[in-house]
Parts: C-alpha cells; sequence; structure tokens
C-alpha cells in the first residue's frame, strides 16, 4: 500500500500522476521530448533502453518493466535480450556506442560527479554526438527522479511481468502525453 | 569546462537549458509548480530549503548555492542559518514538520526504498498533511535528477557564494519559467 491515500487503483507513477496532475504535466512533458520526440538521432528503443538499465540499478521494479517492454517493443526483442543488457550489457551485441551510452548512464545512477572524462571521449569515438551524450546524462538523471519518485512513495505495481508486456505496444502508440 | 560544448557561458543548469531548450522548458515548468505554485500550504522558502537539502547531500555546489540563496531570501536568514541546516538540521530550530519532511527527503536522496512507514508516520504526527509529504518526495526526488544533470554534464559554477546571494531577490522575482 503507497504510504499516501492516492484514491485511485493505479499502479506505479500512475497512481501518483492521477492523485497530482498539477505535478503530472511537466512530468509527462518531459517524458514525451526526451524519450519520444522525432528529432532525435537516439531511436526510441535506445532511449527507453537508457531509462530501463538505470532503473535497473535503483532497483525500481515498477520502472523497469515499463521501460524494458517498450524497449523490447521497439527494439523488436524479447524480454531475455532486454534482461541479458540489464546483467551485463558489455557481454551483448549492442553497439559500442550504446554500450559508451549505458556506462555514462549508470555513472550518472551513482552520482552526476562519477561520469568521467574518459568515458565521454570512448563515448565519442565510437560515435555518440555531444547531444546525445547530453539527452543520455538527462534521461539517466530524470530516471533517477521517477524512481525514486515511483518507490519513494511505496506505489504498488503488477507482479506479472506479461502484465507490461502486453501493454506496450498500445503505450507506444499512446505516448506520455495522454497520461495527464 | 563542461563535458560538451554548449555554445554559451551560462553556469550550471542555465547553459545546460540555452544547449537544449526543449528539455529545458518541462523542467522549468516542473520546477515553477513544485517550488513556486501558490496553491501549496508548503512555503516557497520551506521547498526550496528541501532541494537545498538534496542538492547538498548530491554535492552539488550550483544547485546547493542557487537554491539555498532562494531559501534564505524566502525564509529571511543568511547563509550561515543555511550552511546549520544542511550540516545538522536536527540542532537547528525548524519545527518539527519540517524535521520530520527533511528526514523523509534525506530517505529520497539515498533511494525511493529508503523511506519508512515510520518516518511518514512521524511526518504525520507532526502536522505534514499527505500532499506535503507527496511534494516533498517530488521535490527531492527532482533535485537527484537536477544535480545529476548539472553535474554529470560537469557544468562550470561561479565559487563565490555571493554571486548566488545578490541575485537572489531577482531570481525569486522573475521565477523559473523565464528560464526556458
Amino acid at each position: 500500500m503507497a504510504h499516501i491515500d492516492l484514491g485511485n487503483e493505479l499502479p506505479g507513477i500512475r497512481g501518483l500522476m492521477q492523485y497530482r496532475p498539477e505535478t503530472a504535466a511537466p512530468l509527462n512533458a518531459l517524458a514525451e521530448v526526451l524519450l519520444r520526440s522525432d528529432d532525435n538521432t537516439l531511436s526510441r528503443g535506445e532511449r527507453e533502453l537508457i531509462g530501463t538499465y538505470v532503473s535497473h540499478l535503483n532497483d525500481c521494479f515498477f520502472c523497469q518493466n515499463v521501460h524494458g517492454a517498450l524497449a523490447g517493443h521497439y527494439l523488436n526483442c524479447n524480454i531475455d535480450e532486454i534482461d541479458a543488457i540489464k546483467t551485463d550489457f558489455n557481454k551483448t551485441a549492442l553497439s559500442p556506442k550504446m554500450k559508451s551510452l549505458l556506462s555514462i548512464a549508470a555513472s550518472v545512477q551513482k552520482g552526476g560527479k562519477s561520469v568521467t572524462q574518459n568515458q565521454i571521449e570512448q563515448a565519442k569515438i565510437s560515435g555518440a554526438t555531444e547531444i546525445e551524450i547530453h539527452d543520455t546524462v538527462l534521461i539517466a538523471a530524470a530516471f533517477c527522479m521517477f524512481n525514486r519518485y515511483v518507490d519513494g512513495l511505496a506505489t504498488w505495481s503488477p507482479q506479472d511481468r506479461n502484465f507490461f508486456i502486453n501493454r506496450a505496444a498500445q503505450r507506444a502508440e499512446d505516448g506520455y502525453l495522454k497520461l495527464g
């Protein structure tokens, strides 16, 4: 049960957003531009994967499953492949660029000052643009917010991971702005 | 020097926001509603203080000084009093309610699951409403994002703390929406 009475039965951040629509609006606007905007050289799947990985590092069950299912939907891979990335992305077939960006995201999860000049250089060598590095840092930072919001208020989550997988296509269709 | 070429000389998050106005807009909208909206039983000073404290815990020099100066402006206290709160708020004259909310904010900074049922009960006993608890968790979570964004891209900051103190009154007047 959540720490406060949300007055609704929606899971995870959805319940919080219905409880407090004033803050839901900018949060959804942020998710929409960061994760879905078309003028971005990182694909929607790559951006959802960064959010999934950070949510995994923060041990947020709801977020890592919502966004893991979306990443799987966009990248056309199954839950086992997403789990393999979460466990050790270096052992997967991800591109060197994505590996370098996930490495930066992992450092951001620990704290902003954990990001090293060497990580930035490696990302650039592997083909990441400066705006891709910017967006990776901001996506990772934003999920450090979303994860803390969801778990800091002890929201509930469906435990069956198929719940998220089954809804991913519709969520991808709807986007984030309809959630407010 | 920042990890990426921002193309401007603005400090901290200001430089990032000018570099990427698409993400600046929802970030500023979030700060405005969370920290400044009038329909909130936490004062602007109390909300800025929560952000200041979390920024201190995250060791983000820019954010803790911007928002510490704003908290001091709103609460009519000086930098030494703000510093004393950051060092050990339990030893200050803050209300039991604010102490209980800062305790929750400190747990959110560690991770969402660090918030305990006992902390929530203590906050309620000391007079905090459920929406105040909600907003405290979200403010703390949001600063875990802002701090990581600012330091994860290694933005520069003025080192003279008077820079922030001298600008606080004007910043309080302007609000966050003009920054985008």
